[in-house]
């Protein structure tokens, strides 16, 4: 940590200021020692009632008061690359009409972490034991993950009764996450020449009636603790064939499956084997799955309570699914519009980041 | 033409020596020239009955007795690549027991070469006037042919009523040919994030009904002029999607179909077109018309009789094409399996090179 990096991040002039001065700095995905040594200076310089590890980039902070119950709250330092976005500024939201902040980081998720870094200096007596939680790696391929790694490192860390993490989601709940899996379908053939076709065996064609399943299959809606996940099921790759005049022996693609978390992993996979029994090959390539929104827990009520709108379900699959598999019920909460994550023009609404702050404060202040 | 080149070929030792003699003339495409010098030498020394042409490394020898009736026979002289299989040796087949000439070239089309120049330079007063064609540059792409190009520089010497290509046939007559089409098929669709699945429109599953149409679909069996042509409609190549966690906007496959002399190329754009008629957009890749086999004239029918054998259907597209879009009927007649062509382990049974010329010779002498 060098002495400069405490200046860059001044967490009691609130979380709108804070969302600015961490967007400004440059945090792309392997790029984050400069934003961790700036987040670990303000909980030195200003957070002496935590404890702080750090593991790489990765930083967790906790309180250790022997509260009964303990919340984690977790966010990403990292962002998407920068395209002409940064640094940010104040923008009238050409849809809204709200004030925004504009630029890249704005959703994605550094206003999520404004509000928990500020959050994190001010409850110095909580009702509920607190993990602070900012990692690394976020935005590239699973095995990357500071989340993942810091778990792995330091379990002992990790106990919590329930975990939030400050994905985008419009200042409301969105429980659990919808597990994802991909698999790649075969089909085989015989080659030929085409012009005696009747000798070979048409690969692709044989594909047809999968495709053709697939373009009339509904698929399901399914309420797990009082939140409908819906499910998709979708080729989104195909390649096959050998050259202009061969009757093609093979061909393959590759469907991703997105589940309810009342579906268990290998509930997941028997489901994708059955619905592709025609095929002559079906392979897992790649299995990640949901998380519930454990919302009937009372401690999750309280949350809910203070936020005051309806939770939903995510969609999307995101790190609360590394929680859910600790055995930690978890749900998405933080401002932003998560269908502007990655865009260019991410913005996120002010209103939001200090209605959320508001609302994460009342609950944890008053939790018992 | 070197002077050297008259030695390399002995038209009087007839056509099995000469077989050998033409396929140990290295002569792969776009390497003819050695063999086109030897082909004239032969001609100049053996045939002063004939009046000779050279277009490049094609040539066009002619009779000019001033018969009511012309037939053209035509060969080309290029290879596919040699694979260690040159020189020629003499072998039995392993699956006849057949005396055969082993080696590249031997069946496409050594062997049909020599008994047409066996014959250019034997019939001196044969029962029609004759046209010998030997051309580059058939083993590669369309419009580089050889008998293309001499077709466009010298109009005026391919006029005939019948035309017989020396492609192998099994020494029997193989009628006119199949036409080929190429069309690219594809559909579209709306991108989404695959979480969100139904915010997008599946291009890939769009695909699934013509497939599996295509899957079901039973080719026609067509008649013509007492032929009968097996068509064939297939999908060859498929490619779409964009990333592993997008809804494919876009998919496309290649269809290749071999369609009957009995369509004109433009029925068979109107035949896929219908066939197709659900895809959002059918392009017209590549397109061949077939040739009728033209038995039905009486000249054809003496050589048929004098093969003695039933004629079939050529299905694959050759270069009888060419001369049906002259408005010549034209069949293919050679030695050699035509399985075997651009096998590694091409073969010619020796018996089928002399029983070609036998039967050539009778017809060309006594027809009337």
């Amino acid at each position: 940590m060098t002495s400069s990096a405490s200046n860059l991040l001044n967490p009691v002039a609130g979380p709108v200021e804070l969302t600015r001065q961490l967007c400004n700095i440059a945090s792309v995905s392997g790029d984050e020692r400069g934003i961790a040594d700036a987040v670990e200076a303000v909980l030195r310089d200003h957070a002496p009632h935590l404890t702080v590890t750090r593991d790489g980039d990765t930083l967790i902070a906790r309180t250790e008061l022997g509260r009964d119950r303990r919340v984690a709250l977790a966010g990403h330092l990292d962002t998407v690359p920068i395209n002409e976005n940064l640094p940010v500024r104040n923008e009238t939201d050409p849809e809204t009409g709200d004030a925004v902040i504009w630029g890249r980081g704005t959703v994605d998720m550094k206003a999520g972490v404004a509000v928990q870094l500020a959050l994190a200096v001010e409850l110095t007596q909580p009702a509920v034991d607190l993990t602070w939680i900012w990692y690394d790696h976020e935005e590239v391929a699973s095995e990357l993950s500071g989340l993942g790694r810091a778990m792995r490192n330091h379990p002992e860390l990790f106990g919590a009764d329930f975990a939030i993490l400050g994905e985008p989601s419009n200042g409301t709940i969105e429980g659990g996450c919808n597990g994802t899996l991909r698999a790649r379908v075969t089909m085989r053939g015989k080659r030929a020449h085409s012009a005696r076709s009747w000798m070979g065996e048409n690969a692709i064609h044989r594909a047809g009636a999968l495709l053709a399943k697939l373009d009339v299959f509904t698929p399901e809606r399914i309420t797990v603790d009082g939140l409908e996940y819906r499910e998709g099921l979708n080729a989104v790759r195909i390649e096959g064939g050998v050259a202009g005049n061969v009757i093609p022996d093979h061909v393959s693609f590759d469907v991703n499956y997105r589940f309810a978390p009342s579906r268990s992993a290998e509930e997941a996979i028997a489901y994708v084997r059955e619905f592709f029994a025609g095929a002559d090959e079906v392979e897992i390539v790649d299995l990640a799955a949901g998380a519930r929104p454990g919302l009937d827990d009372p401690l999750a009520q309280g949350f809910v309570a203070a936020v005051g709108e309806t939770p939903t379900a995510k969609l999307g699959w995101t790190d609360v699914a590394r929680f859910s598999a600790l055995g930690i019920p978890a749900v998405n909460f933080g401002p932003g519009n998560p269908l502007l994550a990655h865009a260019d023009d991410e913005r996120v609404p002010i209103r939001q980041i200090e209605a959320s702050m508001r609302s994460l404060r009342d609950w944890l202040t008053a939790t018992s």
